[in-house]
């Protein structure tokens, strides 16, 4: 059997400036690198397992769970293999099927899939709509006062912290008070911000946390963070009836391989990179005002932005592509004839994009290269 | 905040001869690592995703499930985190809480937490108890027929095709053909043999296969791969009613990262040394038979041999603990200064190993140094 070519190369997007939202947060420090090296082959984390991969001595995931268990600010950590996981271990622990859970408005498909396998009903929590979708807490009292009224139960009340459409950043202190005086468990969504800006899940009310390793914390993917507090740990955490050391909603372990070697060689640089967030937040300002500079753009979302993940509209560019001999392609070719990618090929009328990690030296030639761009093809604009 | 120190070194298993089973399948080709250093980051394989994991054409995810699914004779195949999670999904999508499934007596722990997790109840089919804990297909009839006659539905059948504990092979075809006689669907979890051995997943009417990347198939943990039959495709690949092109059991997207890049590079290396199976065979059996001149050295297991995976009692090594000055820690110091690894520290009445993929010049040099200790402490022997 002969097979395919399957183009095993990731030259592109290594070497060129990538603004792929999705890619910001998961690249790997060299130290990272180096454990990749090292626990590469197969099950190379379980060589000291005596039954337990949370509690494995060395290398020392025990250790480095109770550091993150510090770092989130919740009483236990476990890794799993991305925030959908954790969303739906935890909703499988806490509800049962038919329950009712609230949910934002801007929250991921995979809150709504967790939900959906786990056979559950969403009630949404409308954003504010075009143009910022901004999620005000205020409306996920409304929802659960009518619920409320309706008899309704609710079993889980679900926020995505920083969403994935618009990086709009949400106050989750404020929705986990509401969900608390309800008295409803409250889960966040944090794999748009845990590894880049500071998590309280204690501070804030929050019950379940799940991160996302790839997303947000300079981990090879699939690798996630579940944090739950002490409260629901004997749901969540729940040991098998026959197998009693074995956790039920890890299907005993997790994480048996490279990807966790990866974040844990990654925790130290987290910690420090979420003490600069303020810097990242300067960086993405400045990006958002350059490239308003260029007719028409315009940031979507929550105004000013609290977050790398950017939105714009891009009608100008979009108009160019109507006379442009490349079409819609000729944006995805002028970056990346300018060492940038991300931006998908054919997207012109709107992109998502990030600026994460990138230096103010490379957040200038970005911005200036859009400007470049829509300067040479002016006269094709309408 | 500070780290703990994680060890994140590996070098003394990558180093060494390494006998831990659970290890030996597992090791990179180095076509892998090269794919791993391309894919570490993140999301690294999302990058032209345009929704659906399994139909990414760059890296072309989408032509490895082809070829995966003609290597393992399936209709459809997915990447999933490890044999568990796929599992896990098949009894989620075709049992319902509450539901009876029938698992053989050799069973990993993991297939009684997927149905523990499910709310299934198990009834087993018994092994043939010490020495050799053969499963017999005939056993698998009995067992069927009794609860059929109590009126019992199955929805399940599960075979662990080789075995953990003592690596016995049973044989998949007529199990399949028992369940399949009885109208209920047939679960084959190849954990241990996908990867080293042939799998005719539609000669051996298996419905549903799963199998372990980091266990058997020469990737970096957590990965596995679930097979599924044409019949069965609606309900195990079951879309989102919300998010149309999403799978359900799968929550959208499985592996997004690094493992399966290792994975796709590894296939052609999976598909030539599968076919060399028998050589394998063949040093395991000279290994057993070497390993039995040692005096009350004896394979616990089926006799002959049918996979690597081994199981001694060894009660001489046993008895050399309770004289030793380093008690029961001496055979795994002793085998380290010949650079051999992957028996349990203070381990001596029993162990499992392996000597997969190992040179035959290797296998002796192992089989040689076991002799070598043996005799050195003869005199500490009862």
């Amino acid at each position: 059997m002969k097979c395919q070519d399957y183009s095993l190369s990731r030259k592109t997007e290594r070497d060129n400036l990538n603004l792929n939202p999705l890619q910001r947060g998961g690249v790997l420090p060299p130290e990272s690198r180096e454990a990749l090296y090292e626990f590469s082959d197969g099950y190379s984390v379980c060589d000291y397992c005596s039954g337990r991969l949370d509690e494995i001595p060395r290398p020392s995931i025990h250790g480095f769970l109770e550091d993150m268990a510090d770092f989130i600010k919740v009483d236990h950590a476990r890794t799993v293999h991305g925030a959908r996981e954790g969303k739906f271990a935890v909703m499988h622990a806490v509800c049962r099927p038919g329950d009712t859970i609230v949910v934002d408005g801007n929250a991921h498909y995979t809150s709504h899939l967790a939900a959906e396998r786990n056979g559950l009903n969403i009630v949404e929590v409308p954003s504010s709509g075009e143009p910022e979708y901004r999620i005000d807490p205020v409306a996920y009292q409304e929802v659960l006062d009518n619920l409320y009224d309706r008899g309704e139960e609710v079993s889980l009340v679900l926020l995505t912290h920083v969403d994935g459409d618009y990086g709009n950043l949400t106050d989750a202190q404020a929705v986990g008070k509401i969900a608390h005086d309800a008295g409803i468990p409250f889960l966040l969504n944090c794999a748009y911000s845990m590894g880049r800006m500071p998590i309280d899940a204690k501070g804030w009310n929050v019950d379940f946390v799940v991160g996302s390793g790839h997303k947000s914390m300079a981990a090879s993917g699939p690798i996630g963070v579940l944090g739950v507090q002490e409260e629901w740990a004997d749901m969540v955490l729940k040991r098998s009836d026959r197998h009693h050391v074995k956790e039920l909603e890890m299907l005993g372990c997790t994480s048996r391989g490279a990807p966790v070697a990866t974040l844990m060689a990654s925790l130290p640089h987290i910690i420090d990179r979420v003490s600069k967030w303020d810097f990242e937040i300067e960086k993405t300002l400045y990006f958002v005002s350059e490239m308003e500079k260029i007719s028409g753009v315009r940031q979507i979302g929550v105004r000013p932005k609290e977050h790398d993940l950017v939105r714009f509209e891009t009608p100008f560019f979009h108009s160019i592509a109507d006379k442009h001999p490349r079409k819609g392609f000729y944006l995805y070719e002028e970056l990346k004839r300018r060492n940038i990618v991300g931006i998908k090929r054919g997207q012109t009328q709107w992109f998502k994009c990030s600026v994460y990690g990138f230096s103010q030296e490379q957040v200038h030639y970005i911005a200036h290269s859009f400007a470049e761009i829509a300067s040479k093809f002016k006269d094709m604009a309408d």
